[in-house]
């Protein structure tokens, strides 16, 4: 029996319930990776390491709800402090002690975050970013590496996907206003930046691509755009939403030594609820105090219904003071994402390359002279479908779950014994 | 005693609380209007009409989370469910059957609800609305009412406040897209409209004015605003994130036999949890399908990380299932909106006008020749530090909260004897 057929033998309460889905949703998602074919199976609780699906499949889970959930699904502390919330509601509208804590926490182990703001979701943080960029500068144009992906918003939505030079969608006005850099290639990323400095607001750049294919950045990339920025008064922003507390407890970037302007997080600092957040040096963030200044003098930054609510406040909260109460989960987890990369691309002999750091990790199939991924073209040359084939083979096969085509992140639910099963199940393709 | 100690001398705790989030985030609050002199007070839980502080004052609430909470703070009901979920986790980052039982009692109560797209918050959803709209007509110009407002989105960020011609905010680069016409003057917007005919991709308002006044849109006005609409193969989209389900189950358009392209909803529709949607035509919708579709043929529409997530699913779920078991809340809620409005102009007398529909307020302190509020503009002239005293006044001395200088919502936790108390604490302000 086929992979397909396998498939579609065991998830058969899913097929008649996305079929339901379909009717009333385009494609049947609300968000447009979580389709895929033949239809994505339905989950009815999480837990740990597992999704549980309709038809009672467990999966072990490296999608991990967007690579949120660093301490697995539904973490018993986290669950607790969360229901505890919920009996005192979870949604005041007003300020609230639960903030506070969230915030102490952060700013103690993010340098940058002299202030904060809580928002929504990441697409609203980085959309903010920008806006304090141009905002503190008084200049339009924002540049943001090939490949990157800052979420939806429509300051941001250009060259995201390969060849980058296309639109990513129809209906977005203000393209013109965003210039795209290679990743990882200073020379050529500074001689695009040379022609804009005059009006150019800030960059923008995830320290580890996360989207365009979880690759790293060279610590001197870095600095020499930092470097760039400083001089030429731009703001330089890391957008740490994927690697703000997933290799330690704090961001990224202090590291590599960095200094930047502005950092966005979310995801893992919201333990699963919705989250977005702008943390910025207080001259900055001054841009967006409303007292006393005139309304084309500051930054609209932040806000919505539910921003700060006490659930999302709450849930990151817990998330956060288990982190930094038990510092080994990033020695574990890193050291398993280690061991993964390793082991693929030991199993795959030369025909894959495994990307990532600590507990993020991809796989690439080589292809078109390839040899190594170090920027998003080098991503898009490889062979995509047989990466989503070796997903669904696993999906479908041997109950381990990847997003096919996308990168995988360990939790501290995971085991050694899990990261081997995986790499068995990468055997027999 | 004045009222300002009086505040002062209850609120402690909170004054304290609030000096801290002052260094930790820009103002204290990441919301700006969650702001207020001399600072606000700091919630620790609520529970049915009422806000509890953390100095122990209890206050029935009218801000009640944004206009969220038709059902009161923490609704049994919608709590167990929430519960019930949060022990099967509240984040899976798949589909899941949660989002259909949701679209499904939506999509019988909202007829453009044709397909629907979930997002995480109102800005969002107005985001993707005016995306589609210039997506389906490659159009580019989006028209929207004096005092407006929809969200954060840089695509609609302007003319919110008075006079309307001044920039929202600095580091905005696509004003030049947005269009602004004056609310209920159908002649004069046409007249604007026209001239932007052939570049307009879509029209968007609040069927009631929520942030700019608390106004009911004329039903001709409407009417003819989606007539023009039709006739220049422009989208006709009503953000009804605050009127969704707030006077009846369902939009407040199919009462005025209108029919929009695009209907965005929010707020209640989430149960206090973080929402956004996107209601639409098929034909409409479509664009969103990335099966078959180039990039640039296509609309970006829907997702994030925490789209369609089942803990909102969830409690949107519960909210709408309740509301839907038990209508007599509406007639109940929208009598009690009635009779605050009769009895706060009479308490007035002659000094304010109180514009609202159904459960929902807002009193305004007449100045500058004002008689009657039918726009923005009106609201702009009337005394809005009078708004902000007297709603200071019932919450330092009377425990009766209103966000100062914002309308008022009334859910079904209230009790008649509660706006008796309300009216009461009017009279000597």
């Amino acid at each position: 029996m086929n992979y397909l057929s396998q498939y579609k033998k065991k998830t058969r309460k899913s097929a008649k319930l996305f079929s339901k889905s379909k009717k009333l949703h385009v494609n049947g998602v609300s968000h447009n990776i979580r389709f895929y074919e033949p239809y994505p199976f339905v989950v009815k609780k999480s837990l740990g390491k597992n999704l549980i699906d309709v038809d009672d499949n467990k999966y072990t889970d490296y999608w991990m709800g967007h690579w949120s959930l660093i301490l697995g699904h539904g973490p018993k502390k986290v669950k607790d402090s969360l229901k505890n919330q919920i009996d005192k509601s979870w949604m005041y509208g007003t300020v609230n002690e639960q903030t506070i804590l969230l915030s102490e926490l952060i700013s103690k182990a993010v340098p940058v975050a002299e202030k904060i703001r809580y928002v929504t979701s990441g697409t609203e943080a980085t959309m903010y970013a920008v806006r304090l960029a141009r905002s503190v500068t008084g200049k339009k144009i924002i540049a943001k590496i090939d490949g990157g992906w800052h979420g939806y918003t429509s300051d941001l939505l250009k060259s995201v996907n390969w060849p980058f030079t296309e639109s990513e969608s129809s209906g977005v006005v203000n393209e013109d206003q965003i210039v795209s850099i290679p990743y990882n290639d200073l020379e050529k990323s500074i001689v695009i930046l040379k022609k804009y400095s005059k009006s150019l607001a800030g960059v923008i750049i995830e320290p580890v691509l996360g989207g365009g294919g979880c690759i790293p950045a060279e610590p001197d990339y870095l600095k020499g755009i930092q470097e760039f920025c400083k001089k030429n008064n731009s703001l330089f922003i890391l957008d740490e939403i994927v690697t703000g507390f997933r290799f330690r407890f704090g961001c990224l970037y202090p590291t590599m030594k960095l200094n930047p302007d502005i950092v966005t997080l979310g995801k893992i600092v919201g333990g699963g609820m919705a989250i977005g957040v702008i943390c910025g040096k207080k001259e900055i963030m001054q841009m967006a105090d409303t007292t006393g200044k005139k309304k084309s003098e500051r930054s609209y930054v932040g806000g919505g219904t539910f921003s700060a609510n006490p659930a999302s406040m709450t849930s990151g909260f817990a998330t956060l003071n288990q982190l930094k109460t038990k510092k080994s989960i990033y020695s574990k987890i890193n050291s398993l994402g280690e061991f993964a990369r390793k082991e693929i691309t030991k199993v795959f002999d030369g025909q894959v390359a495994v990307s990532g750091k600590g507990s993020l990790f991809m796989t690439h199939f080589l292809k078109n002279g390839i040899t190594e991924i170090k920027n998003a073209v080098d991503v898009a040359k490889c062979d995509s479908s047989m990466l989503t084939k070796y997903h669904f083979k696993m999906t479908a096969h041997d109950g381990i779950f990847f997003l096919p085509g996308k990168l995988g992140a360990i939790s501290d639910a995971h085991t050694k014994d899990d990261i081997k099963k995986m790499i068995k199940a990468s055997e027999n393709l």
